[in-house]
């Protein structure tokens, strides 16, 4: 059967050099994969699978009730999965050895009856699926199931494949609706999504049947004779209701946080932690597509339904989601405080990553625009932002706004080790996301959803074709693509139109009639293609600053941020070094636009090559620290008390030559107003001030 | 030994007819007494100091580990002290008799030892002290002592104190540094400032001594062998850590919702539970009053610190303190959410009103108008807005803003009952807040605090005088104060001059020489007021709409409130009936403060009266309802894309002729914007849809 998979049809899209997603995914290859590695070993993760003692095991957990090592399955599965997408092109003796090494291990470590998890075996023999809810048994099994499809994919053997089939038989047979089974699910989602992609490998329904149960069982109210799943769950464990996981915001199961406070199809809004919203969002979208009849349709509709509300109300303008740490997840709808400061931010990488796979998967059957313009967005900025440079250092979370408490600042590798081997498993399948082929009846329509340079292979009736794309897309908006011959009738290519070029993109050689664009996309008809000189043509782009501001009911609506085609600017202290308040203090003018110089960059710290953009006498800066004094000890300040002022000196390392009142505050012209882009903060050192939405003010 | 506390010092004040805290006042006694007096009996309050089971004693408690019964003590003490207030200037034979029946009760329940709690005699006995944290233990101790306090000044017997006495003696021998002593300090305070008034009426150093304790143990790090008091507490009752109540946000005690993280004198910034904070630093600020040396100079630059670090970061425009309403408390730094929606609010009255509190105690030793500003900003709008006018019905948390979670709406009574009574107690004792009396070597200085038409009689060298004061005040700035005889040399009054009025008020007849103002306290010598015909002269504030903003690094920073004189206003759906979405979409521009126009309300449902002031066509109100359209399925919207435009219908039910765009968004000018004060709010009926801050836009 043929996929749609990334996972999979990324092997048929070669990216080429130079574009910051290349270069990103040859740092990946070439540091992060190792270094990962590096890291798998010393802290007991390689091993882990010998079934030895290891002392974390009777350590106390960092966050109760989650062992310290209850994610170990997984992040040796995510890195064996990243590897086999980057292995396909970036052939390694070492990484290949160790794949093969770790399978060995997984295998050794199986129960008889096809049981593989290492706490429950390890740590709490004869407990397991006694707490599905908190203790990730069944995310594991779906990381591993994921391990196995790529391990498959890659060496076409079934070393890694056999074990966990029948681990998946183990799985099938315990849980289901009839009496002897559990009724249960997992607390985080992850195997949903794999099982569907196992089913589309093996098409063995139970494959299907399972995943399905898991999505459609999901909170049910009345799932254990007359009961939820998760209060029969804890009753049974003998826990005590008020001892509650410190992600737990309240007494009473937080239902909510793993979204299953009601069944899925009649969920209104997006709840909870973010990332388990997006991998069970992911199943559900995919699981419509292979499905069919009222549950189906009514999934389908909730999915829409949730995404409407997580984009349109739950994500920040660089497409990052998770507005509250203490859950890592959704606010309210409107709440998006952009840091610490401002009453959370959170944005993990992996939860935009989950955006992305969504967004995938809803493309397979609703090509529109409004699905890949955010995987788009996801990708550049909240994803990319991930990483350093070098794929060597990481942020976690990638909050909008810096603070004192949360400073911009990069690490190494964290406790939970979610998001880089998630990035290393994104990228090595990036190009899968670029292209999709859809096939019937003799005709193809390549459709076009990213602009990364790049080859992509695809069959037209049995013949294997060769799209070439080519640009130095961001930066510039002229995209050309060439087909490596002259088509068959058959043949028409379909091409994003982004919301920031809707009225403003054009093609060369133009269309000979009326563009066709259908949800965003513009239809390149095969008499174009056929007529072409060296099959070839350029659609443009308009790629030019612009400024974006949330929804007016969003908590942070009085910012505006600076855009560039798809990507999203911040300023840091690094290229404004006067800062000292997290640019808290400074105003920016919408009338600034028209004040925004342009230029490119190339770095040399971290030879990132990047367009640049300065504010040029388009924002202030307040003297914030003559507040407390102006507000006389009450809690305000007065509006309006004096018109502007000339000549008065404000703020240190300005450079400012105009100065005017803002609520009885001094204000200083800032001179320029520094920006890059917001994936690449905390790259070249300085004290962590960055901001991405800067304060509005109509009159500086 | 003169008192300087306000629930004594309040007999020396009678209002005078006419005033808004004077119609409140009447309302509470009219009314709120029995209406109250009716639910302790209903509820089973009243009677339960017969120690007879009751239904509630078996329940499971609402919010673990607190039983709903816990703070009955409390309340019925609050209740019988507030009456007593009240009784001084309204007898009420039924009122009386309830207060003699209830202090036999209490007599009769107090244990052989002096021990007297309702829960730990009840429900839990022999288990007393083993949780100071949470069980109100002490805090119902305070409220005891206080009752005693009034009960004896009005009626001039023991029959209430002598039992009290009993239990201090029992407390003072239980708790101190003594290695039989435990070395605890309660959850909640109360005590503390209850014990220093005690000692004030009893003089006996041992009440001083066991608040002192209390207060300079608090937060001990290695108070108990190297060990926080309630790191060991929880252990020896072999509570489980990670059993959390619901208002503790992480596990590991929350130590800082006590306000016991650590020791006060550390403390940088006022954090937690906000009533607890304010109660505790009443008594430090207290403390510092009748003690001396390093410890107490220490505890009063705490006091300073933590109350600046309150009013300039983390109090809102309406004295409204605690923006998160999971713990009732203290967010960071400048998080001030005005409603749910945007992340939280909670401003509960008995914090305002133990910001009065606090204010009164440092204004005893520190005559400055920083702390009877903020005693005055409190008292107008963060505190009378807990009631309806008639004082039947009460507000828990009074939120800047509403929303379909949380509309602005009334009830009858509350589980957790505190904030009605408390508001008893405060309008029973606010003449003691008008004034206070300095008086030394024949001389006496009486300080206007808050301009209230009342009578005020105080003493200067033996002789009584009374000083009147008459004004149409918050309403009209003219405030008249007459001598009721000319006064010996040794007399001088020192009025505040409000910070809105700092260059504004005038005198007349005026200073013969150059106004002498400390500290924000115009000083009015003896030598004009022998001059004085008729003993009278008027203080003219300039009472003219103002437009705040909380400071710019406030989460509210974009909002512009409207203010007169003290009173800050609303906006409210009763008013402006098109209002939908709680008046997120509606923008204000600071130049709107010359299109204010104010009009004399007599509300006819209700009887008040009040400035009510219209923003005449100084608002507009977006279309927001196309946000979600314009967005393109982006997180954002596109900023600055066309100019003004004039004609285009924006939003249902605006009388607007203006249109404008923003950001892409149609919007229509409102006519009129109709504000109401902020207390009077929820008075009239409407949907529950209110706000304080509008959003700012400098371009309406």
């Amino acid at each position: 059967m043929a996929s749609n998979y990334p996972q999979e049809t990324s092997a048929a899209t070669a990216l080429l050099p130079g574009s910051l997603v290349h270069q990103r995914r040859e740092a990946v290859a070439a540091n992060t994969l190792l270094c990962q590695l590096d890291i798998l070993k010393k802290t007991g993760r390689y091993d882990c699978f010998n079934l030895k003692w290891h002392p974390v095991y009777s350590r106390a957990p960092e966050v109760w009730p989650v062992p310290d090592h209850l994610f170990w399955d997984s992040d040796v599965a995510k890195w064996i999965e990243g590897a086999c997408y980057l292995l396909h092109d970036h052939p390694h003796p070492k990484i290949d050895a160790s794949i093969h090494e770790l399978v060995g291990l997984i295998r050794s470590a199986q129960q008889p009856d096809g049981y593989l998890n290492l706490h429950y075996t390890m740590v709490e023999p004869g407990k397991r699926f006694t707490n599905l809810r908190d203790m990730h048994e069944l995310y594991n099994a779906g990381h591993m199931i994921e391990a196995a499809l790529a391990h498959q994919h890659l060496y076409k053997n079934d070393m890694l494949m056999d074990p966990i089939l029948k681990y998946v038989d183990l799985l099938h047979k315990t849980f289901g609706p009839g009496e002897d089974q559990i009724h249960g699910y997992p607390g985080h989602p992850e195997i949903e999504l794999a099982l569907i992609r196992l089913y589309n490998r093996t098409q063995n329904p139970k494959h299907l049947e399972l995943a399905s149960y898991f999505i459609h069982e999901r909170g049910n109210p009345t799932g254990v004779k007359g009961e939820h799943y998760y209060d029969v769950e804890l009753r049974a464990r003998g826990d005590d209701p008020y001892k509650r996981p410190s992600y737990h915001t309240e007494v009473g199961g937080c239902k909510w946080y793993y979204s299953a406070h009601k069944p899925i199809i009649e969920q209104e809004t997006v709840e909870g932690h973010s990332v388990r919203a997006m991998y069970l969002l992911t199943a559900a979208a995919d699981l419509t597509r292979v499905s069919s009849g009222k549950a189906s349709n009514d999934l389908r509709k909730a999915t829409y339904r949730l995404w409407n509300n997580m984009t349109q109300r739950k994500m920040y303008v660089t497409g990052g989601i998770g507005a509250v740490k203490q859950y890592e997840g959704f606010g309210r709808d409107f709440f998006l405080p952009q840091g610490t400061d401002e009453g959370g931010c959170y944005a993990e990488t992996c939860a935009s990553i989950g955006a992305m796979m969504l967004a995938q998967r809803i493309l397979q059957y609703d090509l529109d625009s409004r699905y890949s313009d955010v995987m788009e967005l996801c990708l550049y900025n909240a994803v990319l932002t991930v990483m350093s440079h070098d794929g060597t250092a990481f942020t976690y979370v990638n909050q909008l706004a810096s603070s004192d408490a949360d400073p911009a600042k990069r690490s190494d590798w964290f406790t939970v080790a979610c998001c880089p081997p998630n990035t290393l498993r994104l990228l090595g399948s990036i190009g899968g996301y670029i292209y999709s082929d859809d096939s019937s009846n003799g005709t193809t329509s390549v459709n076009v959803h990213l602009y990364i340079p790049s080859k992509h292979t695809f069959n037209l009736e049995g013949q294997e074709y060769t799209l070439t794309q080519k640009s130095n897309y961001p930066w510039n908006g002229a995209i050309t693509f060439t087909l490596d011959r002259s088509p068959e009738t058959g043949l028409s290519l379909r091409l994003r139109i982004p919301s920031f070029a809707k009225a403003h993109w054009h093609l060369d050689p133009p269309l000979p009639s009326t563009p066709e664009i259908q949800k965003g996309y513009l239809h390149i008809p095969s008499s174009y293609l056929a007529a072409l000189p060296n099959q070839s043509f350029t659609l443009s782009l308009p790629v030019t600053p612009r400024l974006i501001t949330p929804h007016p009911y969003a908590t942070n609506s009085n910012t505006l941020t600076l855009a560039r085609g798809p990507i999203i600017y911040c300023v840091e202290d690094v290229d404004n070094p006067w800062v000292t308040d997290h640019f808290k203090s400074v105003r920016l003018d919408p009338a600034c636009l028209d004040r925004v110089r342009e230029e490119d960059v190339r770095d040399e710290r971290t030879g990132d090559v990047y367009t640049g953009l300065t504010v040029v006498e388009g924002a202030r800066v307040l003297d914030v620290e003559r507040a407390e004094g102006e507000m006389m000890g009450m809690p305000f300040l007065e509006v309006g008390k004096s018109g502007r002022e000339a000549g008065v000196n404000g703020v240190n390392g300005v450079n400012g030559t105009h100065s005017a009142d803002f609520d009885g505050l001094k204000t200083k012209t800032i001179e320029e107003l520094r920006f890059v882009p917001f994936y690449f903060r905390a790259n070249r050192g300085g004290r962590g001030h960055s901001r991405v939405g800067i304060d509005r003010w109509d009159q500086c």
